[in-house]
């Protein structure tokens, strides 16, 4: 499919898509760049790479493909470095969770010679580093790409055939939809659970350890959603701002809509408002989106 | 270990414990009451208790043990439709979410020769009903008992040896302590996801549907809880009212300050704020309540 690819970054996404590609052998080379000595020992014992460096040159050269798989904030200085060695007809792509400011932080500083191509292939889990990726996590779940009128449109279809070698189903969106539809389905999420663990971190000693040691299902939710990669999350918020501040502003409006109803004691409307619940809840097993959860693990009420 | 147990409503967690004394003998006979003939039949049907009924008399009558196991909304009619027939020192208990309201909804209208002790089994799924039990919901969980200086003392103490029969751990704490921790634990998580479903079934068609056919792990977790029984919610939420509403305005001001560094772009107290996540998250698992978890469910960035 490729005749190398290089990998800048090989954490949980980077790492789970290398060995993916060496599984399936859907390059004849591959290669990976990482900053610390650590991750590049770990690489090189786990065997899932061909190349490990931290030189940019020997990572990049002859590579037909270029996959950015570090955080958001990384993303200029890395297409500045990358560019000197870039191949005629290279194509470059990466998996940031924020497309409109994704393409921005790239595209620009990359030669004219080259082919950029925003994409997100929604799928992760709260572990990260090199040692969390297994080939499998893409599989039955959404890559969305973020095309505009200046990518190429073979570049496009290679990297959708990629995605799809890997398992996932391919949707095309506007950079600026996709994170606004994202704002919602991941980054809310997101929000409510650091700022949960937030607000039990600020406690008193003795509260918090019985916080601890009683959390129930729902809040063992939240700790494992907020336990995901701090620098990932931090880049992604601040490179989502428009979407995720709107957002944030909608839900405080609600969570003040739902607070009032709880003081006035409006048990009916409370009652309407929880059977949405539900209903969106069948759309999503009707989505088969659902798929990779356990089904009935018990929280607690 | 007890003559007979009567199960005043048989969902999830009354038909859990129902088939736990049925399958360990911990009572000569059970019963249920139930108000609809729907429930009864599949009770029946079930075979999980030995007498199904809709008469209160006939559930109660000589009883040593009344579990009220129904929505919260429900407790002082039930204790006062109890009343007439429960027998000499018989213990009534209940399962409710909130501890300071059910000792006021059900304890002034028990008979003084009866004895009642609020528990908390703090376990649960998100599935309901007389069909959605199962034996083993409440092994390694709590069980947080709240008496008063009005309980019987070995009335609770064969509260506690119930519960320990179900593997579950006992605490002893204040109702109201009871509801702050659970405010924080359990309810909060509930309010963030009822608000969440409620903000995107508000949206447009097309909008919704993508966030469906989009949703990431995180949002799923979210619909999982918020398909949780809504007369329970209705009634635990407006049952805890005080607890929930400074629960709720807390975690208003987190949001706002977490809001506003996005808005100014602090990534570093963003990335400070977000390493809470893992020191809490080893708290939990230090103190073993993550086990029923099934680690590295996929979910979405």
């Amino acid at each position: 499919m490729f005749e190398k690819i290089a990998f800048i970054g090989i954490g949980l996404i980077g790492s789970s898509l290398a060995r993916l590609v060496k599984r399936d052998g859907l390059a004849n080379v591959t290669s990976c760049y990482s900053r610390t000595e650590k991750t590049r020992r770990k690489t090189r014992e786990l065997g899932i790479v061909d190349i490990v460096s931290n030189s940019y040159e020997e990572v990049v050269e002859g590579s037909d493909l270029v996959m950015i798989c570090t955080p958001m904030g990384t993303f200029t200085e890395i297409a500045q470095k990358i560019s000197p060695y870039l191949k005629y007809g290279a194509i470059v792509s990466d998996v940031g969770s924020a497309k409109a400011a994704a393409i921005e932080a790239i595209e620009p500083f990359l030669p004219d010679t080259t082919h950029f191509v925003a994409a997100h292939p929604v799928a992760g889990t709260e572990f990260s580093g090199v040692e969390a990726g297994f080939p499998e996590l893409f599989e039955g779940r959404w890559c969305i790409i973020t095309p505009t009128n200046a990518t190429d449109k073979e570049a496009v279809e290679k990297i959708a055939n990629l995605w799809k070698a890997a398992g996932m189903m391919i949707e095309f969106m506007s950079p600026k939809h996709h994170d606004t539809v994202l704002s919602l389905t991941s980054h809310l999420p997101h929000v409510c659970a650091y700022t949960a663990i937030n607000m039990v971190s600020r406690m008193e000693d003795v509260l918090k350890q019985e916080i601890i040691k009683f959390s129930a299902g729902s809040f063992r939710d939240f700790t494992r959603v907020a336990s995901s990669d701090a620098v990932m999350w931090r880049d992604i918020f601040l490179n989502n701002k428009p979407a995720t501040l709107d957002t944030i502003d909608r839900f405080i409006t609600a969570l003040n809509d739902f607070r009032n109803l709880i003081e006035i004691g409006d048990g009916d409307e409370l009652e309407r408002l929880f059977s949405h619940g539900k209903e969106i809840r069948d759309g999503i097993i009707a989505a088969k989106q659902h798929q990779l959860e356990t089904e009935k693990i018990p929280f607690s009420t």
